[in-house]
């Protein structure tokens, strides 16, 4: 099943994709709450609430997704937590060893962005870079599982594209400040439950192209860390909840590390596109 | 002014202290939402709001301050930012430079802890530490705002506790896991308007106590960034929201910089003191 989190006016509804068009589970099904975090905190199994809404829909109920206004997956998570060098290769082209543990890191709200909406280039700097990574969305509660229960947590996947402020991310040793500028981190568009997908959605392609041209091209099975450990390590640590987001790192060939240096400018197009999962496009847009 | 956050069966309630009596400004103005960061975010003046509701509030509305279970003051941030060594003797004991950025770090609201509740002493580490740190609420959106500009934003302070899982904070260069253990960030109780304090509030000590014996004792004039340099940096990067956190950093005296270090341990009493602004007092329970 695949899910969707869409504008309508000043709020945000739940939508199931269906064939290229989308289904608006919250006019079929009022009761659910119009929000994927707060539908997973609910508790509301979704994926019957989404085959009650596809059989229940009119042609009312159904729009085109390209005529869609898409909001940012889960607009407001509880966390997002990123991975930073979760594949061999691009630890390997920033000069770092295997690390001993992952390198979190958290992300804001008001740095997330949906698909189609412009991703903001700061003002006060010009090295601004693509990252393409997988998303994980919680489902269910999680403190202290193992591997091997980790994944009963996952209600999903979607594309990432966490977006860098290089010389903000290495003013200090703390990447924090340079991962969260405004409107830099690509959310989307649509969820796949996991039912979908390989367990931990391992053995995927996965690619950043900028103005078409690919900069990124691997396979999810390279993460140094899986879904799994990555959820059971967390958990050891917090408690995640439903609605919660891990953002699983990203592989080779990001701009910092090409000679010469490749940064985003205004008007460029920047995709992410994960094999099942889903196309992210995200223009640039200098800040004024 | 001086407002609080208390739980009130599965919700938080929002209060106004009055001579150690706290008044219910939800039951007297239902209309003002019970959640200081919605308050904010609607733009209510509170103000205000906290005077009509001392002057029409009852015996009824009142109760006394001990007699409530308090909340973290803003139970849900829209983003909660951290700077670590902004006080020179604490960087210096930590064998570092004084920096020539902040460390911005994120917290997430699983860590955050209310004044009175325990915190939790992890089941993977015994190096659990204490920070006693100057906490700033967000009252209006700020964006590219300067110096001068900037305490215009802040709607008022509290104390934090950033506790701090050592092993965990060091495992690699980001520190963001060793800070987000779940029930680590003490947090209230009290919030004091800004109108009330010093510009920036500075000039204020600020101690934290274990077991009552004094371990961190400065004064906020100490710090490296103040609050107005650092609003003004950090609006450069992202859109400071009504209801955002902002957490000052701490003075020399934790724990990990004693000899030999000094953990906290099930049993503690942990006490943060700023002057004027209020004491925030937590216990340490073990994870089991």
């Amino acid at each position: 099943m695949k899910f969707i989190t869409f504008r309508s006016g000043a709020t945000t509804r739940l939508g199931v994709l269906d064939q290229g068009s989308v289904v608006d589970i919250n006019r079929v099904l009022p009761q659910v709450p119009p929000d994927l975090r707060a539908a997973l905190l609910a508790g509301i199994d979704l994926t019957s609430a989404a085959r009650v809404a596809l059989a229940q829909s009119t042609q009312a109920d159904r729009t085109q997704l390209s005529d869609l206004e898409v909001a940012p997956l889960v607009p407001s998570p509880g966390k997002t937590i990123c991975l930073g060098l979760n594949y061999y290769d691009h630890a390997a082209e920033s000069g770092r060893e295997k690390p001993v543990y992952p390198w979190f890191f958290l992300r804001c709200d008001t740095s997330l962005l949906a698909h189609g909406e412009a991703a903001l280039l700061p003002r006060v700097s010009e090295r601004f870079d693509y990252e393409a990574e997988l998303a994980v969305v919680i489902g269910t509660r999680a403190r202290h599982v193992t591997q091997e229960q980790a994944l009963q947590h996952v209600f999903g996947y979607t594309c990432f594209n966490d977006m860098s402020v290089r010389d903000y991310q290495k003013r200090t040793p703390q990447w924090t400040i340079g991962k969260n500028f405004d409107r830099t981190g690509g959310f989307g568009p649509q969820l796949v439950t996991a039912d979908e997908l390989a367990p931990g959605a391992e053995g995927l392609k996965i690619q950043a192209r900028l103005n078409g041209q690919v900069m990124q091209d691997a396979n999810t099975t390279d993460m140094i860390w899986s879904v799994a450990e990555t959820i059971s390590l967390l958990s050891e640590c917090v408690t995640l909840e439903p609605g919660d987001v891990i953002v699983m790192g990203t592989p080779a060939g990001v701009g910092q590390s090409r000679t010469p240096p490749v940064w985003m400018k205004h008007g460029d197009k920047i995709e992410i596109e994960i094999e099942k999962i889903g196309l992210l496009v995200n223009t640039i847009e200098q800040e004024v």
